[in-house]
């Protein structure tokens, strides 16, 4: 099922040329005041077109507020925001129907749903929808208050200086991958349960929801794996449980310790590259020629720092309303 | 909740030094044949004391049913599946209750159950509750029958050549972390949903539910940042989706796309080290030198494949249940 | 959260005086044919206005389809279906802000949702809600194809002629409760799963979705407690499992036997009577006298029926699909 | 799955004579103090042998403990009670596999399970297993504190005057039903949730796991459908929502309204009647007479009252944790 939380609980829905996007958020506090002035600078951090090597499709992505918003409070009741689809091109995706796009879903979207897919742009696995995802991410923002959720872009095409990594690109005529790296600050320490339900469980579950991620490392991630226990393990320094270092990036047996939350997720190069590929058409049964027509990001990482902090707080504002449940340390 | 599965859904339970630990299954189709003998290979793989660095606790690990067969078969109910703890030295523990070792959850265990956790060989936070994970995977590998899921350890302490890396760890009397890859051959294309329920979301969720996990990474995961985008794309070749090169390491759009499932997994060095650590003392409220008695392993990431194996077919089993589930490809 | 089903899942969605009401429907099988048309009838059912007794608020009640279908057909992703307001007279509301109306939600809400509420006609608690169960119900009823759900009106205002029933009400210038009975034929035998989500579990849950239910009984129902055990076992005929007698309903251990599901709902006369009433006024801290101005119906039993198949063929759809989901009798 | 709740979640296990039957609960405040005598009372009300009319079979049904619990207080993990299984005497089964005893779920087991379900005693089917259930509730009536739950048989075989009512079913040498009322007296008004997870809902989803239910209606219930409006609404006397009727029961839109919540449950005849019955035997495919052997209750609903306590009060706990996690009004 397309949603995730069990107490702030988010649904996404729609198809990249359908009429609309939208998101469904179950579980704001009654009395959360929200305007759509709340929503435009995410918004914006998500948008296409400012950034070098950001693709050129532009939608005003104003929020529509269906239902769960009465005069500038959430009611209590589940919000519906959509979000038109205006500028698109559904020509472009038609005439090449019968062509997988190398990297895309339209492949494994037609063997899944038979061809009933909506194929238009990714239909539903268009990157599209991660507005829904950013229009939650406002909201919980919101419910976390002093708890700061962060992400920024650390690496593009290898390089840490991010605008050689994409002037490479450019040179290539290519498109180019990234990392994006995640911090929180201000985070209780008991946040998560043991096992299934872990921090880093439900933080990859939602992550992995973001098109493009193939991977994603806690604290020292895959460096620990070549690391001796001695200088991996973090010194406890008093009884708040803060480390001298965060090695651990603030998880321990899925438990949020009290430090600062760090993880990183690797973003795989833009699947349009503007350079000639090679794929199946299926109605011929023969492999042919495909270059990219539409309009697409050279980098796909330049847009995920935005949508990578509504997921974690979306994913914190739920594993935090599961502490407030239940009374930890029983004082009857 | 400690529950992991929608259709195929596994709960597990148990202190490391309490009674007995285990796993309740539910949706094992009835009828299944199953006896205690399915067991002993993966349960042996699970257990310390055969490789060099794994650790001298020794337990039967004899599976015990309480619920669910009947005369060798599942019945279609929940099965449960006990398993002793026989061989504990709970008195190791006791004396250094208010000593919480560095890189285990018991600092974050006292946050946040206040001093009433079962604290003994870390309680329900131990690495002793992967049993019953394993014992499920063996469930899980039987359903899945023709699907071939194979984890190794392929890296440790930084070397792919696994002896040098462990003799690495034993020169330095310290322990030392690894990387442990899984295959998976034989899977449909189309398991997996778009977004929240995608076959990477779905594992990624499981998967750090085994302790010291730090990272994972599907296909060519943090290599894929810096990559360009021609590079990565695996031409289709066929009409099955089989593709050329397996970069997507058999997901795409969150879906599987009939190719080989791959994906990596960094454990962190063993926590308990031999090697002389700092930590807090929260009665003194001092740091103090510490240093572990107990059991324990040189290198856990020798211990972790079958457990990872036993995940990894947990997750497919769930996917596969749901894709059953509904027609996709209306045929009324 | 306001969903329900696990593999057939319905979330629903608005307020009576808000922009739109909706529905979200994951797990529809790719390829369902679906057009506007095929809503009519039960939308139509559903309305006021054309049976004595029914509410004169009259909504055209057309299926804006916002995702999920795509060229007359479902895609496979989430179908999301709106029904606009258009005609609200919100001044009626909150000139009686201060005044809960007896038997309607308005107190509870503002002691829930601490004043942050929409009032206006009830908000999200509001019958108006069921058009989209109504819809999600037109969806099921599709997927359950030979399986035919049907409700109907037996008894109103204690009388099992419906026409007397009602005139009873009109001259009594009050509203009045009724009894609704839903029949399902064609069902298989093994829907259902035993305890928590037994067929009966899974059916009253939702139906006490449906407002003004104040009662759910199956087969023999409250009349089995004055009943000897040999008058109401059902004695099994054939291997087919079909009984002479159907006290049980259909249903046996939680389980469908294949005979005629049988069940009936209680609903209490419309909150909104025409008569004078006591309530408090939450400004004074006084109690005064009400009178309903609004537009409700007599009896509100009468647009039942079709919201009782709806959220009847919701659940079977989707126990049906958790049949399909685990090859019960396993035959590798 | 046999699961019920999502934040106070109950699962139980077992066959009536497999080794044992449990119930694994998770979601309990570490630090509640627990020991086997806080559940002698409730399990002995379960118990048969001691009123007229209840089976001779005796177990001890001491509490096994087995996970969760440490020092006599919960630990935060998940707690698994196991209770064994020593009385049976499955021969009594055995000899009639054949025959599907009427009105037992011996018939739809075979039909769902093929034949691999546990027979003996009814097997997963068996009333034995509400023995964890009344563990979970003494539970959860810790949890909720001050919230009396009480539920007592106020009907057997039509007669208020429940001696006469069993004695009927001596007389007439047959099993008889039963009504029993459950009163809940403490409760804070907002409990539940709008539609699908309103009170009546949750409630009812729980109380028809209980074995031989089939109906439950709530304040006034199906005597509503032939009320009034004016004499069904209950008047609103002052701010807490204290009204001077309770025809609603307590719950009005779905969430609790501040007053006694009442319901009532119908229990059907026991099926294991002591009168001849006709069922099918499916090796010969005639109908044959059929005698019960076994231990059976003659009047099951005097069992009944404590188990409805409990799984009353494990829905409310599980409500109660929700609406603690979500800081309904917000005040930021």
């Amino acid at each position: 099922m397309n949603a995730f939380g069990q107490l702030f609980r988010v649904t996404i829905v729609g198809e990249s040329h359908g009429p609309a996007v939208g998101v469904i958020i179950d579980g704001i506090p009654a009395g959360l005041p929200l305007s759509a002035d709340d929503f435009a600078v995410d918004i914006e951090r998500r948008k296409g077109g400012v950034q070098k090597g950001t693709t050129p499709r532009k939608e005003d992505d104003f929020p529509l507020f269906q239902t769960g918003l009465f005069n500038g409070h959430a009611t209590g009741a589940p919000m519906t925001i959509f979000f038109e689809n205006k500028n698109t091109r559904s020509g472009d995706y038609e005439k090449q129907r019968a062509v997988p796009r190398p990297g895309h879903a339209d492949m494994v979207a037609h063997q899944k749903f038979g061809g009933f897919e909506d194929f238009r742009g990714g239909g539903h696995f268009s990157g599209r929808l991660t507005v829904g995802l950013v229009a939650a991410g406002v909201i919980a923002k919101k419910i976390l208050q002093h708890i700061t959720v962060k992400a920024e872009l650390i690496e593009v095409g290898g390089e840490t200086d991010i605008e050689k990594g994409l002037q490479k690109a450019i040179d290539a005529k290519d498109s180019v991958g990234g990392i994006v790296e995640c911090r929180v600050s201000g985070l209780p320490p008991g946040l998560g349960e043991p096992f299934f339900d872990s921090v880093e469980s439900m933080l990859a579950h939602a992550v992995f929801a973001i098109p493009a991620v193939r991977g994603i490392e806690f604290g020292t991630g895959f460096a620990a794996a070549k690391m001796f226990g001695v200088d991996h393990n973090d010194p406890i320094e008093n009884s708040e449980g803060t480390t001298r270092t965060n090695h651990a990036g603030g998880v321990v047996g899925g438990i949020t310790n009290g430090n600062e939350l760090v993880f990183r997720i690797a973003i795989k190069p833009t699947s349009s590259t503007p350079k000639e590929q090679v794929t199946l058409n299926w109605e011929t049964n023969q492999q042919e020629q495909f270059s990219v027509k539409g309009r697409h990001d050279l980098c796909i990482a330049l847009r995920v720092p935005v949508v990578l902090e509504a997921v974690t707080a979306v994913v914190l504002a739920d594993l935090l309303a599961r502490v407030n449940a239940v009374p930890r340390v029983w004082t009857a």
